[in-house]
């Protein structure tokens, strides 16, 4: 079943008339199509009993058509009323339409107000970002091949970020070698701000990266991650530059234990709080559960940001085609910063990392 | 007049009770506290008859004190109920919620459902999105100073640029040559995806850099900016990589000349429409009219798109402190593309550009 076909029957289940899905990267989820159309108007009609149509603004009309949309599509011009036209072209393909499921998380209340004042009957009982958010939740191998690749591109950041420490050049220089070196091989787009940040700077979970020099006998982690066609990588690994302290290697070793037995524990059938507490306890048992001070995980896809949340009260179940980060950190503020990180899709057994760079310790060497 | 009394003064004028101020850049305007809080909910609240209160997660709070915001801020946690609390805390502060102002652009159905709930009595005849809008266009001397500044790294960006043009040497290449000298010099953020375009690749002014290797004989086209403390700088430049034909030469100049005329005419009074028909009839006069397929500029300041637009139907008056840019192009479909673009801000007697490149044409030798 397609991804469209999986909302149509969604549709029929909820016994709504039609839906509009408004949100760019949504009409990117089921057409193909990615397009920020900022002001203008992008959607995608989707009815229970006719064939959905795409309506974007006329110059995005051929750039939709190439990404593989062969159903019908209608532009607009800047100078047209587009929910007008979009009522137009609904009422000539159906006689139903009261009840509308709407992706109320993202849709605005001003084009909210523009849907009502042309269906002034209509209603709105379903939210459909609740159901797309379901959807997304289960990655089809296609993705998982794309989110595969995304990977190996954060794997190669690594290796370049790692060659790239030297004492004395900031974390900021070292983000700019990483990015680099990525471009230099095509890889344009990076999912998030990169993070380097090193010593008492990675204490700092929502910090990023600063003018600080490098210096010898610090942990410095990376946080990073691509954006390949349209989907994310993201992983996370410190390593040591030079000597470390009995401490530092203390931190390393607790948090590297907790990310590698929670990894090893994902299957279908446990839950996500679940998984969470098996990380959790092991840092709690060392006498760091203080310094844990965010959740295991984060569901990964097209957005760095989605389900499932991998923390306490979470109780949802894991099944094979979920993607999530497995990312313990210890954060000891004044001191270091310690964060471990793979992305994952759950398995029929068990579970496959998307990134594949070692997490043993790394020594860097002082040049 | 500060921003944020500017808007209680607005609040009064609309006989609003209170305004809501959702959209995470709109807090950043009225508080200087820049923050993106995802799913979490930010909000800047303004009463007609009692002191704003700004509402954050509770891990954010700290920032936003450092961010300089020194009225009431209160935190939430992950598992508490942020509408109710919000409920709450304008309920402990004054009588009158009737009358709502949102920013109905950005606001999402979701959340003003959930404000629904929580005040079953209340109208929403505001739409804040739009005196954000109007009050964004006239910028401040401190935001002026900031947009120079921004403008300075842009101008940074062309000369790193134009040294980076090599023969063989790839669009993407060129790019990535550009963000790692910014980046060296500690300028981490562009403020859009860095356009480099050679040849007839630069006829397409919706595509990007591609994999296409420098050619001598090409126009290069560059169009880049960066986010300079959360204010935008936004230029382009077209340069001759070694000897160009008579026809290149001709669009250039008749480019040039419509930018120049443009820029030199802006002044307080006229009107936005009239800008885009100064420039758009030269390029029409010389015979290039139908290749001119976009407005001739748009508003900047904290994003590339704000008001005002400068295209054709838009009677705004230019005034003191608006900031657009003014970008005519010539894009010739398997042949060439040109644009060429400053931003400026409206002074008492004309304008003042925020980047400084020559525009003459600059002939890049082939090494």
């Amino acid at each position: 079943m397609t991804k469209l076909e999986s909302l149509q029957q969604w549709i029929q289940e909820q016994q709504l008339d039609l839906v509009y899905i408004s949100d760019p990267g949504s009409v990117a989820y089921f057409t193909n199509f990615i397009s920020d159309p900022h002001e203008r108007i992008l959607g995608l009609f989707v009815f229970a009993d006719a064939a959905p149509f795409l309506f974007a603004p006329e110059l995005e009309v051929n750039s939709a058509k190439k990404a593989g949309w062969n159903g019908d599509i209608y532009g607009y011009l800047d100078h047209e009323q587009p929910f007008a036209l979009i009522a137009d072209h609904i009422k000539a393909r159906t006689s139903h339409f009261k009840n509308w499921g709407l992706e109320k998380d993202s849709l605005s209340v001003q084009h909210y107000d523009a849907v009502r004042q042309e269906f002034p009957n209509a209603e709105f009982p379903g939210n459909v970002s609740r159901f797309v958010e379901h959807l997304k939740l289960f990655k089809t191998p296609e993705e998982i091949k794309i989110m595969e690749e995304a990977g190996e591109e954060a794997d190669l950041a690594f290796s370049i970020g790692f060659n790239a420490i030297q004492e004395g050049r900031t974390e900021e220089e070292v983000v700019a070698e990483i990015e680099y070196g990525l471009m230099k091989q095509g890889i344009m787009k990076m999912s998030f701000d990169t993070i380097v940040q090193a010593g008492a700077n990675a204490a700092n979970p929502h910090g990023g990266p600063e003018k600080n020099p490098l210096k010898p006998g610090e942990l410095i982690l990376f946080d990073l991650g691509t954006d390949h066609l349209g989907y994310m990588s993201d992983a996370s690994r410190t390593v040591a530059f030079g000597q470390l302290n009995e401490k530092q290697r203390e931190i390393y070793d607790v948090c590297l234990e907790a990310q590698l037995t929670a990894q090893d524990a994902v299957k279908p059938g446990l839950t996500a709080a679940e998984l969470d507490k098996i990380a959790r306890d092991i840092i709690d048992k060392a006498g760091y559960g203080q310094y844990f001070i965010h959740r295991l995980g984060h569901g990964i896809g097209t957005s760095t940001h989605e389900f499932p949340s991998i923390m306490a009260g979470n109780d949802l179940v894991l099944q094979p085609g979920m993607c999530f980060s497995i990312e313990p950190g210890i954060y000891i503020p004044g001191f270091a910063g310690v964060r471990i990180e793979d992305c994952v899709h759950v398995t029929e057994n068990g579970s496959e990392a998307f990134t594949h760079t070692s997490k043993e310790l790394n020594h860097i060497p002082i040049h």
